[in-house]
């Protein structure tokens, strides 16, 4: 008999501008119609300051605020850091008998992501899961991040036994665009479902294959000795996240107007293209490789 | 004999994390191959500290900074008063002999806007440009927002003796989209050729009709008595900028899934629908009628 997942969480507003999940948290928390589940429910707004201040952080990326070392430090150096101990306190301790059984983080990015399924530990209920996701919607996509170490990670939901970011795009930043977060809606309902189904054993199990997007490493963009960007996003490449890039295709124009190509014999399939938060954080784009994996 | 157009400045970064404008007068500037001009070519990047802080402003919208009660203030209330004063002695004061004959202002917007060209007064300068405008480029719509008190124009172009202000979208604020930079960049060249042929007098100017939405009101997010957003752009509404609406059209859907529709008989066409900096101004899209005018 498979594991069963009886304490889930759902978080929006991790980022603050980020605003699908932080609708959908509000509207659940509002909600008086509250359906029953086989599972414990938490919601929660994570950075309810940025959230005010229409933000994506106030002092530091709450997302990176929660590897072991910061959450066990004494002193907190920003209000983000003293959040995620709050955070912690709330959602369970990782790795103690309080932890969830699984999170789901909802991002939104200047990126055509449309619906990205972001994950690193695989279990079989993460397997079924994911398929299950992806079978269903047209729109989702699995983007694999092989998880190195847990306890060092600084995301928000590697507090949980399984985590799940979604990443809903392209959305500017404190905006809410009405088809995306209906989508979003959508695939929470379908989640929850399939956990339901999941705890009373009716999910028929048998391995698929399915299409995944595995992180290679992200490039940043072209820029001059002061550190300033020298090119953009090459128009071909504007919004063609998950497509093959091939030796020769475009990636950047400099703002002199010289096109700069990918030059490597293999193909990669590039997602987070044109991202805004990461402008700061010195990322054009993360490139993947496409594979097919047997969930 | 027609009045000529001698002195040009070109402002980006009005709104600090509105990219075209800043990447593009940052280009001109840096250029080594300078054109040519038949007029006094100035360049500016306006809110310069805001521009740093990758925000839209840091104390108050600049581009509301420009009243003449404000520019005659004794005192600054905000780093942009101070700012609006520095902007005004760079380009002259406003009915001053220095002020400028005109001022293109870039902006964007993450509403879907193409290339808007937003104009108040109208003169025999300003018809033929913006017909030539709109002629040469199929992005390139118009905006008529008719002047009342040019003395009392909140609006940095408005210094000048007539102002363009150009909306490219739809982008996140904080990003560049190559697309939209390079039409930018056309549309600039485009007009400082056809400000040459004015100087010039190679301009053949017999009166053409032209399509122009006119401004008639702003509307608000349904709100609730605490004041907090309860509807978003309905998804059948979102990216439709400049396009009519009948009685019965769907503007709004709540989060509790009940659509909101146009009531009157009269159609209308939205403009600026779901743009971010407006969230806080209280406009979720700005309402105008199309009609054809003799440019």
């Amino acid at each position: 008999m498979s594991e069963k997942i009886l304490k889930v969480a759902l978080v929006g507003g991790t980022h603050g501008n980020e605003l699908t999940g932080v609708r959908l948290v509000e509207q659940i928390q509002r909600s008086k119609d509250v359906p029953k589940h086989s599972f414990e429910l938490k919601t929660l707004l994570a950075n309810n300051l940025a959230i005010k201040a229409d933000r994506r952080y106030l002092e530091k990326d709450l997302n990176r605020c929660f590897t072991q070392e910061q959450l066990n430090s004494p002193q907190d150096e920003s209000l983000e850091n003293k959040r995620a101990k709050e955070i912690r306190a709330f959602l369970g301790a990782r790795n103690s008998t309080q932890a969830q059984d699984l999170i789901i983080d909802v991002h939104n990015t200047t990126a055509n992501m449309q619906a990205c399924m972001i994950f690193g530990a695989l279990d079989e209920f993460m397997k079924a899961f994911l398929a299950h996701l992806v079978n269903k919607t047209p729109e989702v996509h699995l983007y694999y991040m092989p998880e190195i170490d847990r306890d060092n990670s600084p995301y928000l939901p590697s507090l949980a036994k399984r985590d799940l970011c979604v990443e809903m795009g392209p959305q500017a930043h404190g905006t809410l665009r009405g088809d995306l977060y209906e989508l979003t809606q959508d695939l929470v309902k379908s989640a929850f479902q399939f956990i339901n189904e999941w705890n009373t054993d009716q999910i028929d199990h048998t391995p698929q294959k399915v299409t995944v997007f595995e992180h290679l490493y992200n490039i940043d963009y072209p820029r001059n000795e002061s550190g300033e960007i020298t090119a953009y996003i090459h128009p071909d490449l504007q919004f063609k996240d998950y497509q093959e890039i091939t030796k020769g295709s475009p990636l950047f124009r400099t703002f002199e107007g010289e096109d700069i190509f990918w030059e490597k014999e293999e193909s990669v399939w590039p997602v987070f293209i044109n991202e805004h938060a990461y402008y700061e954080k010195g990322l054009a784009m993360s490139l993947t490789i496409k594979k097919e994996m047997l969930f």
